[in-house]
This record gives structure tokens, sequence and C-alpha cells, in this order.
């Protein structure tokens, strides 16, 4: 299904290399602010046009097409446009003979039979995901100033130190190749309550959402796989003040799937870009034989550069969901 | 919420040291064959008794309340409720005062305004999973023999040589201490085109399910966090038979959110025990002061040991949804 | 599915003539009082035994199975179970061969392959409100005390003096027929802003949960049907007070699909007991050729006189579920 | 919500004097040609312009936003805009201060706490039934030619030969007034097995679409309210061929809540339209006191004209998604 969300519910629709792609918001409170300006911080984050992200420019402006008038939300559904511009079909066709490896082209053709539209990813395309930061952006305004959600890369290709990671994405394009990374968000002011024991634990709700973003392969919580390293007298987090406050945070914010009061940690890994200038091999649909491959166009070194405006949108998306749900428990 | 799924919807309820737990399928084919003995493989393979896991015993024999006639499914709601027994609720009145660091005391008090039920964990007892595993079972069932779901333990405490488990198992009993591990499942004979781009993506539904499950901090697929340090070129797999098949399995069997008809491979990794007999500081609630706990009773050492048939049993009701949603999208 | 709502779910499972019926409610707030004799009264109202009703006699006592503690809900799902007594099975033998009609009989075994429960009509049982009624209590008590909920019978086979019923029951079951009716349910104190423009306005989730009682053929608010032969200048209500009030009500409290502070009033038609004692023609599905039919057995010549409180419980569901979901929407 | 569907899902959006109404899709098959003109029909039977309806003339041309490549679905979601033309928001001005009897207007301050977009009615219009018409056109092309479903005016301001309903609309548009009307859609080649017991028997879903519609205030199946004063004998329909063919309709094609295979009847009535010229008493919400209104501007004498259309579209969706969710169940 192309919908999440059981009170705050975000719908994504569109094509790469369509008209547009777009997503509506359901259950926004009435009242809020909200304006073309209001995306622009966010959407400029997720922006090509940084060395090892696609040359393609866009100007990605959203239009705000329904659930907002004089300059605010009106309670109805909110739909939110990004028209395509600069597309270069012509650079796509052979993506039917030669389906790439680790993209969703030979999935596509599989599960829609042939008829999806196949250029530049069509509705698997990573540009799907603007629809995504503006709803995060809407979803942040809900949440209100008391909690921040911020994201920053924690590695790239083996590398944790940012400020070689130039140097890194350098290298990788030198030898027509991508490097992935990790990518770590931190929601600070998330109040005690929020998700449900089982299936609605937030750590369900919050990575069933980062698992929709392109390119993720992994995602944990606090501190994650190194809790198979770890004894329990140490992964523990003592409780040290009655607001829940405790003095190690390795369960990222979480226990027994309700957020604890502590801050809300959790990391994602996003692969290597999947289109690289070097050569591989591939299936040649034709022929039913693997063959050589050679990918022309425009693409990102390293799409974990765009990603961490992303997981914060997606974080805010689950969170606002969580605390709708959590102020309907309240009595 | 407590039920998960569109069209296998499964929902659990009950408490640890209440009259029972249980489960309730819906969405089951009608006609399978089965009774008491369809579960007991696997939850045998669930049971506690050995080293390292709690010495409660519960002889856990399912009882097929609704949904069965003449050792059949009949197409309505399936219930199976598990008789709890050897309650020692005695063992369990301290937890309001001094909630136990990492487990779920703290925030079941401020979720449930102090009226959740506290012995043994409540609804949020790891007693919850029986339900996990019988609707497993059953969701193995619909799947049928062509697909097959297998989970190992790959690690405990820093050690992955399967042999020498029980060593660090005992050490960690010594000093009074708990271990976690990694699981890792594996689900061969999957068909392409389950799940969904986006919000429904096999690895969004995969893992809302396994975060459902108690002490799973972190979910990967494929190559998973090693995804960080690997090259495009490494990453990528390439295609190599018309159906499908490719020469590595980096994706973990699912590209652009759909299966790809390669294994599914997942991990997940499991903290260590949050209940450890070595004294903790937690929160006295009474006095608002931090003081030292002493945890007596009877826990597990390691649940990893016991998490392979549950997470088993969340990869099976996962993939189940996922079908019987193709299957509805084929011609 | 066997479940609705999206803040209080409730899900039901069991068969007639199984060894339970029953239900799990989700969404509960914690801290409400309730033991077994909270349901005493509404499932007193439900209850068989008075002239026009099925003989078949059952204690009907509620088992609340999880839940519960210390007499309070503790906000995890609660589970309530009616064991079934008094079944005898061998009247029913023969719904295989010569399915009843307007009865769930032929349906059954097409939809179920002939895996149903065939026995006292199984899943499909009027019996399965009983957890309905349960869920209506629940619902009720967290409505609170402001909301009231009524229904009374209005008409019986073309009478509408609540007097005359007995002997148009009596004539009925002299002539070895059944009577249908019409029940009206009215909700007092209901605020303002409850339900959706669409979707999920509250006429919508009242008439969904309406025709999930068996029998239920039609559902109207306000004027309903009399609307068509009515001007506009007749039907509209004027408002009058700065509460909403209005000087009639042909809208039966929902404008838009939103409740608008006057009381909500709906009407459902229950269609005459399909289950007669006359003779009656029917599939013999041996044969394939219709043949005459003789129902033995216990019957209610008129469901219309057990109905009251199950359209009070479908409506108290509905007005919680909306309630809840208002209540996240408010500033 | 402003979605609806499990399988076969529908999300309507937009406002009547905005930028655009619209729709989107989602679970729609790939492969099924569709354009613009695919619309053509069932938009234009929706159409205002006859007498007793709007003289408002919009174009109503759809633009498939998304979800369509080569004149085929994609099986991605299929996003349909309207844009909105000849628009006079002057006409609307004083909707705030003097909402407008039987209007969505009072209730949409209310809940919207009067930040709703006011204007022609905003997000409660009649026109999103645009997208209602849309969404069924799709859903009749995934039924496929087998199952038709027609709407017909069965009766107006107690008129029932059709012939002589323009008159009945003169005299009511001579009086200032409106008249209301009852709408009959039957789908005939519905196989049986569609719907589930209880909450989503094929009554409640097809009921929950209803009424959506706006100005819909009852529907019934089968004999529907007339089943009230039937006798059991009259009323129940015997079987009398293998297929399920049954000698009479009473129950509307639907049985225990699933279709059995006979044609699915169901009537809906639809109020009369809500503005009148004539003058009525409102609210001033100004001074707190009732006064006089005078409604200027363009509108329907009688909305039940143009409801077939969307009440037939509003049938198909319904039968669509529990189409899909019965193959899904298939063996």
């Amino acid at each position: 299904m192309n919908s999440f969300g059981r009170l705050f519910r975000i719908s994504i629709f569109g094509e790469s290399h369509g008209e547009a792609v777009g997503v509506t918001l359901d259950g926004v409170p009435a009242g809020l602010e909200l304006d073309e300006t209001s995306f622009e911080k966010d959407l400029g984050r997720r922006k090509s046009g940084k060395r090892g992200t696609t040359p393609r420019k866009e100007s990605d402006t959203p239009h705000l097409l329904t659930g907002v008038f004089n300059g605010r939300t009106t309670g109805a559904p909110l739909t939110i446009l990004f028209h395509n511009e600069n597309t270069l079909s012509g650079d796509y066709k052979n993506l039917i003979t030669h389906p790439r490896p680790s993209h969703s082209d030979w999935v596509a053709i599989q599960k829609f039979r042939g008829f999806a539209d196949y250029r530049g990813g069509g509705h698997f395309s990573g540009r799907l995901t603007l629809g995504l930061v503006a709803a995060g952006v809407v979803a942040k305004k809900i949440l209100g100033g008391k909690i921040r959600i911020e994201s920053r890369i924690l590695e790239i290709d083996n590398c944790n130190n940012p400020d070689d990671f130039p140097k890194v994405i350098e290298a990788a394009l030198r030898s027509q190749d991508s490097v992935g990374g990790i990518v770590e968000c931190t929601a600070t002011g998330v109040p005690h309550s929020l998700g449900e024991p089982f299936f609605d634990s937030a750590e369900s709700v919050i990575s069933h959402l980062f698992f929709s973003i392109p390119a993720v392969k992994g995602v944990e919580f606090g501190a994650g796989f190194e809790a198979a390293r770890m004894r329990g007298s140490e992964h523990n987090d003592p409780i040290i003040s009655p607001d829940g406050t405790t003095a190690t945070n390795n369960a990222g914010g979480i226990t027994g799937g309700i957020t604890n009061g502590n801050p809300v940690v959790a990391r994602v890994v996003v692969k290597p870009t999947s289109s690289i200038s070097s050569p591989q091999i591939t299936l040649n649909t034709e022929t039913g034989k693997p063959e050589e491959l050679k990918i022309k166009g425009r693409h990102d070194a390293c799409i974990a550069l765009r990603a961490p405006v992303v997981v914060e949108a997606a974080m805010a998306i689950a969170l606002c969901d969580l605390t709708l749900i959590a102020k309907s428990q309240r009595p």
C-alpha cells in the first residue's frame, strides 16, 4: 500500500519521469501555518548538486494543492505536488532488457508484468522521498518545538571522520564506484508512553517507515547490534530520576516497545548507490543470458549524503502518529 | 494495537501471571489440518528448561478454542489459548516501587497509570510470544512446503562458535549476568513480487514484526550494516538467470522493497536479558531517589537461545500476509 | 475481517456449538472498574426465554480472561469469553444437504468450501452478538455518563403499539411463522465534531457496525427514507442556538458526516427470523433439485425482540471509536 | 479518514473552490487500458446542467497525473485530478456568520475551529464525488464485464413515475424549494462468497461507502425496511438451483453478510438539497440569535438526479475491494 499511519496518514504517489510526484497527508490538525517556504530548509537539505550526488537539478518547489487556506491548514487532506522537470527519458530505455543489478528494475517488471513506468525507476525512484520530506516538515510542525529531531552521517565507506568524507567520495567517483554509509537520527524531548506493546511498538512503527526509504538495509536502536556483545550489567540502563532519565541510553529511548522519556536514538545503514559507472554483469532478458552492462547517466556516488533529512522525516512521521494515538489514550 | 496484518491478521492478548495468554488469527483459509500436535515441535523449541533459560516450567499446551472443526480450520477466526500455570506472583511485588532497569516496568506504570498487571511483566511478558509461535505454525502451513524458513544463532556474547555457546552462558551465569546474541533467519523458496514499493516494502513488514519481539533492538537484511563498508561494485548482486537468481545475495532477497526470488535473509539482535541477579541501580519510586536493586527469581541468562523459533514465526507471519496480498494482485 | 475500529478495536470469534464465543477489545483505557456483574444488565436484555424468543437457555456468564486486574481494566487487550452450554448438535446435521432459505448455510458451504462449522450456524450464529453486547458495555463505560444510548422497538409486523406486540407474536407462532421489526436507537449528549467528511462519516461508521448485526437489512438516520417525501424547506433543521441545537432533527444529529450536537437517531430493520417451522422450499444439494424442508428445533419467532441491546452496543462501539479519534484531534 | 478499502484503496482530497479536487487509487492492477476518455460517460452522467441541477458549469476533465504509462495502468498509485474552474467565491462569504441549515457549515466551523475552507462547502462539497465517480470507473474496469452495475431513480418527492419527474422538479423550483429521492442500485453477475461474517459483511462495506456520499440518509438491501412488514414465510428466499439462485430476492443478494450469487440490490435515500432559495431560520453566529437567511447562488433543486452514477461508483468500489479479498481466499 502507498499509505501509512493510523491517525496521521501519509500517502505517496508519482513517478520519477512522469508528470509529478506527491503526497497526501490525512489527519493534519487545522490551523497550522504553512506555505511553500515552510519546506525550503528541509527540501534544500535533500537536494542533489553536492559533490557525490547526481548532477540532475530540479527546483523541487512544493505545490500546495489542497488542504491549505489563507496560509493555514484546514484539517482537510493536504496534498503537495512536485512537478518533474529536467527529465531525460532517453537515458533509461534499456532498463527492460538489461535490468540494473540491485535496482528495482527486475522486480518491477515481474510484479507489474511489464506495465510499470520504467523511466528513471518510475514509482520506485528515490525522487518519491520528496513526499516523505514534505510530510516530515508537517509532522515536525505538529510535534511542536519540544521534540527536536536531528540526523547526521556517522560513517561513509568505513570512514567516520566527517572532514574526510569528501575524500572518500572523490575516491569512489574516481573508481567509477559508489559507497554506502550509516545515518544516526536522534529525537530529544520525546515524552514517555508513545507506542504499544508488541505490534505497534515504537521500534516497529519507526522501522516500518525507515525501511520504506529506498536503499535502507538495516535499522537499530540504542546500542543496537552492539548489544550482542554486551552483558546485561553493561547494557541495562539504570533509572536515576522520577522522570525516567536513565544513566545510560542503550535502549535508545524505548523499553518494552514504549518511549521512556530518554532520547530516541536510531541508526540506519544506506547501501552504496546501485547505479555505478563501472561495468557490471546483469541479465539480458531477451537472450536469457548474463552479459556486461555499463550504466550511463547521472547518479549519486553516495546516496547516504542525501539521506539524513529523509530519515529525520520518517522519524517525525512515526512520532507524530504515535503522539496523536497517545493523546487519545490520556484520561 | 494488539493486531497486525492486512489479510492474515494476528491479534495477541493475555498476561504472564493472569489466567492465560493467547492469539486470534483471522484470514486463515478453510481446510488446513490442524490440531494440538501441530504446534508441538515449534513450541518445544521455544521452551525454557535448557541451561541458560529460566527454570520456570510450563506445559505450554495450546488449546484450540475456536476456528477448528473436525481437525481442520473452518475459515472462521482461530483462537488459541495457553493457560498459565506455575505462576509465583509473590516474586514480583516490588516492581512498582523498584522498576527493573531496561524492563517495561517503568513505562507500563506511566502509560497505564498504575493499572497495568505488573506480575511477571504482565502483558509485556515474553510469554506472549507463545501466541507468535502458534501463529507462525499456522502461517507456515499456509505458505506450504515450497517456502522453508529456518533460524539459527549466529553469535552470543562475541562468540560465534555454536559449540562454545554453553561455556559462554555458564560464564555469564557464574557472574550473575546475562548475554545477548544475534539470530539469523533465512526463508528459501520465496517467490518474487511479494511486498510493495515504500510503506509496505517486504523489509518494512518483516521488521515491523521482528521489532514486536521483546528484546529485539536491531534488524538487518542481506549484507545489512556491512553495506556501509562496501562499494557498489561489491554490494550489487549481478542477475544471472531469467528466474532472477543473483550471483551474490547482499540484498537479502529484497530489492526495491519487493522479494526478488532469492532467499530472504535477515538478522536480528537480541539484547542481553534485562533481569540479572547481580545488584543494579534503579529508581525507588517512593523516595524518588536511585538505589540498589537485587532481582530475585527465575530468568533466562540468554533469551537469544529461545529466540530463533520466535523470529521464524515472525518471518512466516509476514510472508504469509504478503503472499495472500500478492495472490490478490495476480491476473 | 473479524475486527473493527481504529482506536477502540473489537474482534470477535467463536461458534454457536463450539466451545465458546468471545471478543477481544483493544484500546480500552486503563483504570475502568469492570467485573462480571458489569455485564449483567445488558446481557440480561439480550437473553432468550421470553415468549417469541428461542427456548434455548444459556447462563451467558462472561468470563474476563485477560486485561482486567484487581477489578479494573489494565489498558492491555481485554478478552471476554462465553462458554457454550446446552448445545444440541443433533438438530443441525442436515444443514449441509438442505441449506435453510435466507440463512448463511449455503454461502458458508461455498465460501469455506465445506469446512465451516455448520452446527447452529457456526460462526455466523446470532450467538456471536454476545461479544458485541459485552463490547457495548465497555464502550458505554468509556463514553461515560454524559452520553446516553437507548433503543426501543418501533414496529413489529406492521404493528406499532408496544402493548400489542405479544399478540402479534402469538399470531406468528400459531401460524408457525416469524415476524420482523424496526428498532430505533437514540444517543443523547453526543458532542459535536465526531466523524469525518466522506469515508469515516459518523453514518458510515455506525452503519458499518449496524449491518454487522445478523438480520439487519436497512439503516436510516433522522428522517431517513421519509426524506424522499419531504421538501428541503421541511427537512432542513433550523439552527437556533450557539450550541448547535436545531428546531427539528431530521438530520438525526449528523450533518456533513459529523455529529452536530443534537441527538443521534438511527433506525434499523430486523428481518423476520429465517428459521420457521412451516414447510419451505430449498435446494437438496445432493440431488441438485429443490424440495420441501421442515426445520425442527428451537428458534426466535421475532429476533427483533432481542435486537435493541445489540443495536445499542453497536452504536456505543461506533461512538466510542469516533470519540477517541476526536480526542486526538483537539488542540 | 479520507481513505477507504483494504486492497483497492481510494483516497480523496480537495475543495470546491480551491485549486482542484482529486482521488488517489491504490491497488489498481497493472495493465488496464485507461485514458481520459474512459471517464467521459460516467462523468457526463454526474454533470450538472439539466433542469433541476445547478447551472454551475465545469468541464470536469480528469487529469491522469500518475499511475498511467503508455495508456495503461502501471500498478503504482493512480492519481486523478479535476481542476476547479468557474468558482465564484464571492457567493459564499457569509457562511461563517450564517451557517446554512442542514449543511456542513456549522460542524465544519466547530470541528476545524474556524480554519476550514468554507467556500462552496470546501472539502465537504458534493464536488468531491468527482473522485468517487472516477474511482468507480476504474473499479468497474477491474470487475470486468461479468459484473454489471446499474442505478435508477425510483422516486422523487413521492412520485414514482419517471415521466413525471420533470414536473415534480419544476414545481419545487417554482416554490423555491428542493426535493429528495430514492435511488436503486443493482449489481448483476456478482459471484457468491464476497464479504465476511460480521464486520466486513458485504452490507457493512457497501453501506459504509454509500453513507460517504453527501445527502444519503438511509440504505437498505433487498426488501429492506419492508421486511418489518413481512412474515418469514414471505421474506425467505427459496434456493432453487445448485448455483444458489433463489426464487425471490428479498435478501438483496446477500445472506449472512456474504453475496449469494443473486443480484445485489440496494436502495439509498437522498435528502432534498439543503440549499433552497426560500427564506429559512438559522443562527447568526455573531449575535448568537436565530434570524432569517436567504441563500443566493446556484444549487440543485434535486441532487438525487445526479446521484445514480455516484451510487453506482460506490457499489463498484465496494465490490472491487471485496472481489480482490475473495481472490486471496481461494485455494
